[in-house]
């Protein structure tokens, strides 16, 4: 790949079952699934985007145990994966992180992206800005996410007749990871 | 897709970190995880594949929680997902649960796979018996479940030069789903 590429899991703002904007806990899972699938597939930041600094601290706990602490021994394999993690409070302290000028990518279960997988895996392929692409927890990222991306990645389209798609966000960043960047 | 397919999640026999055949403990975001994705991409049936009747009772009562509890009136899209597992005490039995005359397919992270994704693919095109992919918890199956298979499918296959590959079981089926049937 020739673009730089970092993902941030943001839990602010995103919407709840009933489309209110909403701040969700950190599921330790999610830490591990994502940067284990980020450092698979070659990406070297996992953005950890949360409010609260209780929740951060809880994420950091997670990630010191499994680089430094009895995680660490027990496991080898997990370190690297949990060393691409990077923790901050609100999506713009993530683009800071990577240096600014970072192209917004956003993802979702819903219609409204319109960048193919194809395309954006061309344009990784391209030179450009570094890409930032971003999921949400709970029911999906605020429309204040979505309005500053600069692409909106397709939803990964059921083969169902009746188009459920209601797959786990560690399993959706899993497959986007594969089909823009897998071999 | 024209051959029926059905997933089994083991949890005996599998190897632990050294090798040993082992039997691990239930996850509760296994189950949630691989039965989304296995009703997102039209597969009926996940066998979770457990020898201890305590832990197949975990299963059934995180099950019933959300196809007939609670969890089915908070979050009603997670019930047809829950409806497609399966809770049996062995492999013998998903395979009996199939009726019989399956094509047994395993999964490992390891390169002693040989059926590529794209003939996989074809393969559940054709006309054939119903196939069980086999995926193991723990550190992958154990040679007794590989030496059963008609089909040892490739490991999903790292671009990184240090060929690193340690997803969860919740991500690696995700992405094997999305190859083989995803559109």
């Amino acid at each position: 790949m020739t673009r730089r590429i970092a993902l941030a899991l943001i839990h602010y703002p995103v919407r709840d079952r009933a489309g209110a904007v909403v701040t969700t806990a950190v599921t330790n899972l999610d830490v591990h699934d994502i940067a284990r699938s980020a450092h698979t597939y070659g990406v070297g930041d996992l953005f950890i985007v949360h409010p609260i600094a209780a929740q951060r601290e809880l994420v950091q706990r997670i990630t010191t145990h499994w680089i430094d602490g009895s995680g660490a021994r027990r496991i080898p394999d997990r370190k690297p994966a949990m060393e691409v993690v990077r923790i901050v409070s609100s999506l713009d302290e993530a683009v800071a992180g990577i240096g600014g000028g970072v192209e917004l990518w956003t993802t979702s279960a819903s219609s409204d992206g319109t960048l193919s997988f194809g395309a954006a895996r061309e344009r990784l392929q391209s030179d450009g800005p570094p890409v930032l692409l971003c999921f949400g927890t709970g029911w999906g990222l605020a429309p204040e996410v979505m309005n500053r991306a600069a692409a909106q990645l397709a939803p990964i389209a059921s083969p169902r007749s009746d188009g459920y798609n209601h797959l786990s966000v560690r399993a959706a960043a899993a497959i986007i990871l594969d089909r823009l960047l897998g071999v």
